[in-house]
This record gives C-alpha cells, sequence and structure tokens, in this order.
C-alpha cells in the first residue's frame, strides 16, 4: 500500500472520532419528533437507497405493515396500493442519522431510542426490538404485529421512557464490554448486554411511580427478547461513526448496511453497493435455505464497530444459533484484525488477553488481503408477511470494495 | 489401574446419583428449624473438624462475630471468653447437610437456602451470602458486619422467600448451565449467574406485595454482589452429592472442603485431611501474600461438582479476578478430564463445543496421574476481624489422595 499523508491523517481523524466516543441512551421519543428530515408520508429503511419496485419481500412487508400501523392505509391492500403510486418516500435510516435491523423500517410515529454522543456532538435513533420470529422487522405484518407495534408505542415506550430520564441517560459502550466478557458478540448475541441492561434500569424503574403490575409487564416483555439490546448497540454505532461520516480522504467505511437486495458500505457519507449475498444460514426447524432472503439490515454497523463477526471469538455459544464452530469464529474473528487499522480502546477480549477488538475497516486493506468483512446475521424469509427463518454467517461482497476504492 | 468391580460399580452408582440430581431451591428459613442436629450452643464451620484452639484467625473472628449475632455474647471479648471455656459446640457443616463459603460460619438464627433434590430425595442448606469485602465469612465481626447479618435476616430473607414461595421452587442447574454459556465458573465468577436469578425471580418478586421501594431496597442489595448466587451453587451441589456419601467402595470423591488449617476431600463419607496450601493469589491492592490465610471453605464443592477451575477454561475473565491467564485456565480445565470418571450431563462448555465438565474426581486417578484437583477460590485476611484480601488459584493437596486411598 503507497502511503499518502492525507489519506493517513484522515484516517487518524476518524478513528480518533471513533475512539473518543461515549454515546449515552438519553431518551426516547417518537421518530418524527427528533428523527432529521423525518416527514409525514416517508419511511425510512435498512440499507443503501431502494426504490419500491426493487424491494426485496420481507421489506415490502415491513413497509406495508408500518402504513397500516401508522393509520395511512386501512389494510395491507390498501397500503401495497399506496406504495405502487409512488405515494410514500422511502429513504435509508442511514442518511437520517438513524439505523433499524433487519427491513429496518422507521416511520413517524414510532417511538426512537435517543443516542447523544456529547464528545463528538452526534445524536443517533434506533426503534425499539419488538423480540424474534414475527415480528415486523422480519418483514411480518398481520394483526398481531400491529398490535405489538401499538402496545411498544402506548405502553413499553412510556414506561421506560421514565426510568431513563430518571436515571439521567445510560452510557452504551460500558455495558457491551462488559457484556463481551459474558459471552456476547453483541450482534448475534445479546442476553448478557440485556442483563445488563436491566440490572442497570430496574432500581430507576422501581423509583417511578408505576405499580408492581405495571413493571413486571414491561419487565417480563424485555426478558426473553434478547434482541432488544441491540438496537441501543447499533444506534451507540452511528452516533460514535456519525462525525467521521464527513471526513473526506478516509479509507475507513463506518457502516456495512443491507437492504435485502444490495450490500451496502459508507465510505466518507457515500454509498457503495453490490448484490446482497447468501447468507450460510443456521435454520429453525420448519425452514430451510429455500425460504430465506438475501443478507439484510443495519445491524452490521456492529461489525464495522468491533463488534458481531470482529468479536465472535469472544462468543461461542453464539453457534447455538448462527451455525459454526468456535474455532471458525476464532479464526475469522482474528482474520479481521488484517483488514482493520486499529484495536478498540472501548470492546476487548477476554479469550485474548482483552485484546481490543478489530475496528476501523480500511477499504484499500480489504482489496490488498482479499479478507471480505465477516458479519453474523439473522435472516429473513423471503417473502413478506412471515418473519425470521433462522440465523447465520456471511462475508460483505468484494465488489463494495471495488466500487469504493475509485473515491479514493 | 486394576479394575475392582465392587468398585466400578459403586462409582456408576455414585455417578448416576449425581447425574439424575436436580436440586431446586423451595424455601428460606432459619438455620435452626431445617438443619438436622444443628442444636443452640453449636456453630457450623467449613472444612473437616478443628476445634477452637487450632482455628485459623479468620476463623474465630467469624465464630465470634456469630456468637454475638446470635445474642450469646455481648461483645467479641465475652464471645472469646465463651468460646475459650468450650462452651461452644463446632462442628463442620459438611456432617449436617451443609455448605458454607469461606469461614462457614453456620449459626442457629441466620436464614438458610433449602435446596431439594427430588430426585435423591435429599435437602442441603447453605446461608446467604454478604458479598465482597468485610464481611463475616471473611472474618470479619465489627459492628457494621453484625447489622448486616440482621438485616439480611429481618429484611432481604422474608422478602426473597415470598418470591420463592409464590414461584414454588426454582431449579438451580439450569441457571449454572446457562451461565457456564456467559463466561462464569460458578465459583469465582457468578456474574451471569446472579443475573440470571434475579432475572428468574423478578416476576414473581413483583407480584408479591411488597412495595416498588421495598423490592429496590432488596435488589440493589443483590446486584453487584456477584457471588450472591455461590451459596445456591454449592448447596445445589452438596444436594446433588449427598446420598452418594453412604455409598461404600467407591473411589469418587463428592467434596474438597477447607478450614483454613486443613484442606480436606470426603469419600464416602469420611474426611481425610492434610495441611491446606497457600493459594496462588492475586490480591487486592492494599494487601500481599503475607496478609493471605491459607486455603478455606466449602465452596470448593463446586471443583467436585464440574464447576470452578473444572469449568474455567470458558471463563477467561475471571483471570481479571483470581490472577493467571486464559491459556492457564484452559490447560488445568483439560487436565481434570484425566482425574474425573465422566462428563458432566449438568454441566457444559460452548468454547469446547459443549463438551461436558469434568466430573468426578476419582482418588485412584489423582494418585496415579499426580494431578492434583484444580481450584479457584477467594482469599481471606488471616488474623480475625479483617476481610477479603484477594482470589486466587491452588490446587488439592495430594497428601489427602494419598490418606484416602488407604479406604479402598
Amino acid at each position: 500500500m503507497i502511503v499518502n499523508p492525507e489519506r493517513e491523517a484522515a484516517n487518524q481523524q476518524v478513528i480518533k472520532i471513533f475512539k473518543q466516543a461515549q454515546p449515552v441512551v438519553v431518551d426516547i421519543k417518537p421518530a418524527r419528533e427528533v428523527i432529521p428530515g423525518l416527514t409525514e408520508d416517508m419511511i425510512l429503511h435498512a440499507g443503501p437507497p431502494i426504490n419500491w419496485e426493487r424491494m426485496c419481500g420481507p421489506m415490502k412487508g415491513a413497509v406495508l405493515g408500518a402504513l397500516v400501523y401508522e393509520g395511512r392505509a386501512a389494510n395491507l391492500e390498501a397500503a401495497a396500493a399506496l406504495a405502487d403510486r409512488g405515494e410514500v418516500r422511502l429513504e435509508p435510516n442511514h442518511d437520517h442519522s438513524a439505523v433499524g435491523p433487519m427491513a429496518g423500517v422507521t416511520s413517524p410515529s414510532m417511538p426512537v431510542w435517543v443516542i447523544e454522543d456529547r464528545a463528538n456532538n452526534t445524536t443517533a435513533y434506533c426503534n425499539l426490538n419488538e423480540g424474534p420470529g414475527r415480528t415486523l422487522r422480519y418483514g411480518a405484518n398481520g394483526p398481531e404485529v400491529i398490535a405489538g407495534l401499538h402496545w411498544m408505542k402506548e405502553v413499553l415506550a412510556p414506561r421506560l421512557r421514565e426510568a431513563i430520564l430518571r436515571r439521567g441517560g445510560l452510557p452504551i459502550f460500558p455495558l457491551i464490554r462488559e457484556a463481551l466478557t459474558m459471552g456476547d458478540e453483541c450482534h448475534s448475541r445479546n442476553k448478557a448486554a440485556l442483563s445488563l441492561l436491566l440490572q442497570a434500569l430496574l432500581p430507576n424503574i422501581l423509583s417511578t411511580n408505576l405499580s408492581s403490575l405495571e413493571i413486571k409487564e414491561i419487565y417480563t416483555f424485555m426478558i426473553g427478547r434478547d434482541y432488544f439490546f441491540l438496537n441501543l448497540t447499533m444506534a451507540a454505532c452511528k452516533a460514535a461513526w456519525l462525525a467521521a461520516e464527513s471526513i473526506p480522504h478516509t479509507s475507513i467505511i463506518t457502516a456495512l448496511a443491507r437492504n435485502g437486495v444490495e450490500f451496502g458500505i459508507r465510505l466518507q457519507g457515500q454509498w457503495f453497493a453490490a448484490q446482497s449475498p447468501v447468507v450460510n444460514g443456521h435454520y429453525f426447524p420448519e425452514f430451510t435455505a429455500a425460504d430465506a432472503n438475501l443478507d439484510i439490515g443495519d445491524s452490521a454497523i456492529t461489525e464495522a464497530s468491533g463488534l458481531g463477526g470482529f468479536a465472535s471469538g469472544g462468543a461461542p455459544a453464539v453457534t447455538g444459533f448462527i451455525g459454526g464452530t468456535p474455532e471458525e469464529l476464532m479464526a475469522a474473528n482474528y482474520e479481521m484484525y488484517d483488514i482493520t487499522v486499529t484495536e478498540s480502546n472501548h470492546f476487548a477480549l477476554p479469550i485474548l488477553g482483552n485484546r481490543g477488538t478489530p475496528t476501523g475497516i480500511d477499504v484499500l486493506k480489504v482489496l490488498e488481503t482479499g479478507i471480505a468483512p465477516f458479519v453474523t446475521t439473522g435472516i429473513a424469509h423471503r417473502l413478506p408477511g412471515i418473519g425470521q427463518v433462522g440465523a447465520g454467517r456471511v462475508r460483505a461482497p468484494m465488489a463494495c470494495f471495488q466500487k469504493a476504492v475509485e473515491l479514493l
């Protein structure tokens, strides 16, 4: 690699931004009140830009469900007509300081986590996680899914919000660091992180005027839904990288993000996309690879931040969910040091003697080594209306990096 | 090793007992109401039998504190006079279906966990853990320690008891199994196990008539005191092995237990003891090896059950507390397969592809291989009244096994 002083300086600046970040969850608010540029006719989605016609099944399913949830359509058919007439503005979360797992659909009245990073003066957003299985983010959109979203808006969000306001904000990266010592890689395994979140917030929840039964209702919803924490991780990572998106000349990407058709990387705030890959999947008993959509979701920002596949050597139990073996994960985790520019100050693995996780994916290093970023991920059914069918491991397509390098 | 059919059959019976065990915490009761043979003039202690004169500093400190707590003496001086006059009956927990960490002092009015194993028709007991630092079990006995014990009896125990009774019992081994996937080895690291316990009980606690503030008071006591779970693990292990203590001819030990002067093993319900070893310690900043007592406590029953040192390869983060490296722990963990007769059905390590942990320490295998059981443990100050000074790793003394083999 030829040393380019301008690029070197830019990369150092980008890494400084990420390393000094201290994202804190400070509030839960309706998306329309906080997400910059989110208009009433708009629905945000995961991954790079894509229009309605080209969207994959689960993303279409989620958009239709969101239109019903928002009251813009009385039913899914009416919602489809609305979309077909071009009356729904569709834009990526990432272009609005936001992120969303899987289909990543974010609509104006959804409550979103508000994550502030005062070190970099940034704020990022992510909706609340519904849990596993038949959920909007996996493309399901039946009445029970819509009812679940209403319950989250009307019951869960206000109660949780009280606890967060009472606490005065909760830093997210220290919770993730602790979770990494407890077998999570914080993309496809979030069990410890959720436990730590609930432990941190519970004294605050118990200090509100909520009754024990009101607390029990939201507590029993959250336990057992380990992915509830993932959305916080994602928004915290987005907040930490946001200021880096406007640094020119850098060769470090700030996100990996998929819309289910294309896999995109973000370099200098721009999208570079190629066809989304097939996930090497581990399927729920009733499903097979034939049911799987291509790779989808903004959640791979975790990998760009030294988590997920980039921390999977410390999470052998995740193999029960995503397949593979502990040895495979450790080998892939080690490979990631070859395509990154630094080791994390935020995140470290005890199994590696507390070595920081590989951080700052360099487009040039990816191309030079031929090693593609390793991602752990959930898998959506390829048809709208169904939901999650499994989880697995996938590599980012090299073609994204081949396109991005032209910018440098 | 010469095959001995009588011993083989006995060993199979012992392993069957342990493997079929399903210990369940069913209640919290005053020790005097439930521990068999515990009389009002008696105080139970950790490890093999020892008289007052020979006891180590922290155990003496704990006995004196317990006499004040019980109201048998107005102050520590009066308590010492009582003990010096021989008016305190001192017997091992293990001879009363009980266990206790460190000094292991159990007195009649202390609340104890009641753990039933219906598969083997056994019940075992352990007191409630006070947390780290200046605590009775580490030999501290000042007014704040005694006040803490009273608070546990009068506030914590009755509130927790309500939740447990409402739940109708909580199986302990499945919680331990899950904690092993989350970086605990369940002797010197119990962080995940405590989280899982609180998650399991909280919906029940929230269903009682306790106010939010009453719940908050006990919840905030328990979080951050990760060892709170250890006493449940210990009593569950004791319940699981109890029926095996009366099987003749077996060469499998059912416990490792130390009184701070001697290190004992239990074979066929009998004690075989040798001098307690010095722990290879990792000390808190204000202490050094010169402050350390010899190895102490009943907690090493965890190692006899396939936990602690026998599961430490899956707990790299415990090195931050006990010292050593992840590689050392993994190597020692592997060695333990050479001195045990089976692999656990209860406990498994994801890092080993969910291989069961080494279980059933065979006296003959220990002697044949020269490999001593590997134990992770806390370290008490050698003087009474001070408390914990660090934690570390230790090997059981071979002399215990050399004595025990004479029984076979």
